[in-house]
């Protein structure tokens, strides 16, 4: 059979996969710092390389930030698209590593022999196992058995600014039949996954204001509005006793588990009890009519990432604020579309208003 | 009549008492500020040499912080005890001051001439008041006509970390048949007021604790708990829906205005919406059975000061944070125990606390 070749093929060469990998790994591209954009720029440059040396039609694709690397493989059949990113989160605090974050090496541990070094598993990893698949398919057969695209992005670890505005400039060249994403993980360290979803988001960076100026609650406490206060009942109403999400309309568009999936996630061993009791928890804190597992994995969440206001200082200042704010992000999934997400919160947020109180939102990008 | 006497005296000599309040005024006596320290010393040592030149016996007391002035003047009949304080708040910003703060100087404006000089109204100008008094009383009657105690303090605007110390080391010195304390205001610029009572105050600074660390809320949200909701929960559930404070026997101790002090007050032209007004807000937010002017003199009231927790730098940060941290304070009138509303916050805390949360109570000086 042909892919008993390949994976034969692919176990043959691993240590010069892994070599490869390891050059990658040593470009330390990292996104969100500008001191690291030549970097970037030379990571994108290695993959193009490589995938022309595969045969594939490969170029790099400048944007206002990071540029993609776009490459094409013609073929019969259905045509897929991977997507990947090849930059990596900033690497401090240094003191913290046990090795030097660029300097990958290979490991022995309890659970075998891992790569160490940044990016190794978020995503220079992932997609290089799409690069030295279609390389092995290739050495084997000649020839690759569909159509094939891949699209590596350098922004992800710093928002994707361009992704969108590019995908939509270069929408014909970049649909596909399927597209797979391969910035994902592991289920275990020992137990691959195949991820069939992933929750999307929406944040909100938020202000409610009150009196012009901060008040001394001296002369203003119990008579002037709070706006702590305010924001803090805004907050607590966000979920009922059962730990929903009170938004109108919130779960308009969130589909059920199948039953097939229910039963597929029923049987893998995920013990939610040392999940939890790694940080230091032990009670499940979301919807209760949900599993541990559908609430991570498949149920849509509201969470207030920040919150500040007042004096916040040593000691004491008996202040009544102009305003406080914070911080808040959805996570959705299904159909759930952000923009009704945001409306839905907005009215939330004006609704539980008192007189002479308004709220300000902030674009959070 | 002697008392016609005295105001005469005090009239004819007020270009004198004059110029003494702004000998006081230009020592920059900041109790806060270690720099000041000195400048403090030199007011107490001011006082103390005024009041012995009134014939008082006055020394200046050390203690941890800055000193005490405590003077006496025998005489018979009640036993009168004035208190004041002879420090003050720091300047800054002093871009928002017109005049060096300092250097005191008259000032024509269209309520009168007034004093211009950091503490001229708290509280250098009103304890001046109590010794051109008994300056005045003793330069046409020879004597006091009562015994008069004097104490004045230098932290007042620090937060009077010796003065319960002091008062109980020095219980039957300070005791007296009465204590006038002159640290308050007038009711309008043109308006003297008797203060006849002032509110406490509770002071409190916790901390809501979930994990051990920070999570990701790609990971852990919706199923781990979020100290930020549960702190907001707890905030919310301080007040009901009507303005009033939910704290087991919070207004167990608090007084019904009598019929004459409540008559008293109607008489007085305080208008609450020009008072809101001044400062962008127009409807009383308090307890909503109560006239605006009871809320800000004669109840009690529960304030959050501060708040903060997770991510609040620019940008985004899905944390889900480990802790979450408020400042609040009760103003306390009446019979209210500072110690049993402390606990009754606590218990409210306590019993607001889902499981896998803990919270930890700071004492906020």
């Amino acid at each position: 059979m042909t892919l008993d070749a390949v994976l034969a093929h692919i176990d043959a060469e691993l240590p010069k996969a892994t070599d490869r990998l390891l050059d990658l790994l040593r470009i330390p591209s990292i996104s969100t710092d500008p001191a690291y954009k030549a970097d970037c720029d030379r990571a994108a440059d290695w993959l193009v390389e490589e995938l022309n040396g595969l045969g594939f039609d490969a170029s790099k694709r400048p944007t206002t930030g990071h540029p993609m690397v776009v490459a094409h493989n013609e073929g019969t059949g259905p045509h897929i698209l991977f997507y990947g990113h090849y930059d990596v989160q900033p690497v401090d605090p240094l003191e913290l590593w046990d090795t030097p974050p660029f300097e990958p090496a290979l490991e022995d541990t309890d659970k075998g022999v891992v790569i160490r070094g940044r990016g190794s598993s978020d995503d220079k990893g992932q997609l290089m196992t799409f690069v030295e698949a279609c390389r092995a398919w290739k050495a084997v057969t000649g020839s690759l058995p569909i159509k094939v695209s891949i699209f590596f992005e350098g922004e992800e670890e710093s928002g994707s600014p361009s992704l969108v505005p590019f995908m939509q400039q270069n929408a014909d060249e970049l649909t596909a039949d399927i597209a797979l994403i391969c910035d994902t993980g592991l289920f275990e360290s020992a137990v691959p996954a195949i991820t069939t979803q992933l929750r999307g988001m929406v944040t909100e960076d938020f202000t409610i204001k009150g009196a012009s100026r901060d008040l001394h609650s001296g002369m203003y406490g119990g008579l002037a509005g709070n706006p702590i206060h305010v924001l803090s009942d805004i907050i607590a109403k966000l979920h009922d006793e059962t730990g929903h999400i009170t938004l109108e309309g919130f779960y308009d568009d969130v589909p059920e588990l199948t039953d097939e999936m229910r039963s597929q996630w029923q049987n893998l061993s995920f013990d939610h009890a040392s999940y939890l009791g790694d940080v230091g928890l032990s009670v499940p804190a979301g919807e209760q009519d949900r599993t541990p597992l559908e609430m991570i994995w498949s149920r849509p969440t509201c969470e207030v990432n920040g919150i500040w206001g007042g004096y916040i200082g040593d000691g004491f200042k008996t202040v009544l604020p102009a305003q406080a704010s914070a911080k808040i992000s959805f996570r959705l999934v299904g159909q759930q579309d952000p923009d009704k997400i945001h409306n839905a919160f907005v009215k939330h947020v004006k609704d539980n208003l008192p007189s002479d109180f308004t709220v300000e939102f902030t674009p959070s990008r």
